[in-house]
């Protein structure tokens, strides 16, 4: 096994990435200016260090606390629950949601040995109880798991008299009726709502 | 920009690799074990000093000549001409073929400026001369350019009285070499016909 060969693998250890093109990667890697790849190996190495999990929100973060729980002008009296730090980003990007996130760092899974103690649910109940929060929103996956933490949630969360929401499940915009399963269009039936 | 979404840039700028893409893999990145990284990223810096060009075939090596031009159990009166060196690998891989290779380094492409003069057609022809080939297997993509590049060698080497062939078109038309599969390879060398 050649050099190539050798980045090859480890660029197919990555997700989504398969040996065809895990090879192409790593060819262009060899026409590729010195520069980027100097930089890009430092960024690899040095990813570790300067991220870690945000204090209060669990996104991941360079500052403590993180640029979005310390923006005065984002709404602190909501609050995004979500399974994964990526899906913070998947949020925030999308503009539509203004207020704070909690990182739950996976999701209730009696197979995986996943139980709420595994959970960041202890700093999600302290939150809601010190800061005046009046929603809670669950963004927890439409999965049998997400949906099952998120009915946990909303049950841990009841006796604070806040409202719990979770996001809406149905057909994706732009998307097609005909390519539909049947239980997403079960839920755009249920969740329909009057013009 | 943070460290995590600098990485996400840096991964989104290989090809095949989306903005999407790169971030879930900067975000495996996060997780993944300290060694993988360090190898890696020694990998990406190490791979241009260690690899080149075999001075003979023009396939990437790290050793002088590259192990299939120094293998005495190859079939050295046959010459498989290919478009780049990653080519080499996949048509290796599909153990079809057990002869020597010859990358040209491109096609003959007026839109982009190239000719028969950038590509390494020279040395082809010395090769040819010099040690005794029977056949040259042409087998440059089943594209505009791939043809016509062909048809130019087929007409390069006419003089020299040896016998010059195309690969089948097994392969689909307007496809890419390095994506075949190995039985459609496999088809297209058995396939193979004179001009």
């Amino acid at each position: 096994m050649n050099a190539l060969d050798e980045l090859a693998e480890s660029f197919s250890r990555l997700p989504g990435i398969g040996k065809k093109s895990a090879l192409r990667i790593a060819s262009h890697v060899l026409k590729a200016d010195d520069e980027f790849i100097k930089r890009f190996a430092s960024q690899l190495v040095s990813l570790k260090e300067r991220i870690h999990p945000c204090n209060i929100c669990g996104a991941w973060t360079e500052n403590q606390p993180c640029p979005i729980c310390s923006d005065p002008t984002r709404d602190s009296s909501i609050i995004c629950v979500v399974e994964q730090p990526q899906d913070v980003t998947t949020i925030n990007n999308s503009h539509e949601y203004n207020g704070l996130f909690h990182v739950l760092g996976g999701v209730i899974s009696p197979l995986e040995g996943i139980g709420p103690a595994q959970l960041r649910l202890g700093e999600l109940t302290e939150r809601v109880k010190a800061n005046g929060v009046k929603e809670v929103i669950i963004a927890t996956n439409p999965t049998v798991e997400g949906d099952t933490t998120a009915l946990y949630i909303q049950r841990l969360l009841q006796p604070l008299e806040i409202t719990v929401t979770r996001l809406a499940s149905g057909l994706p915009v732009g998307g097609d009726l005909e390519y539909a399963d049947r239980l997403t269009l079960a839920r755009s039936f249920r969740g329909r709502s009057a013009f």
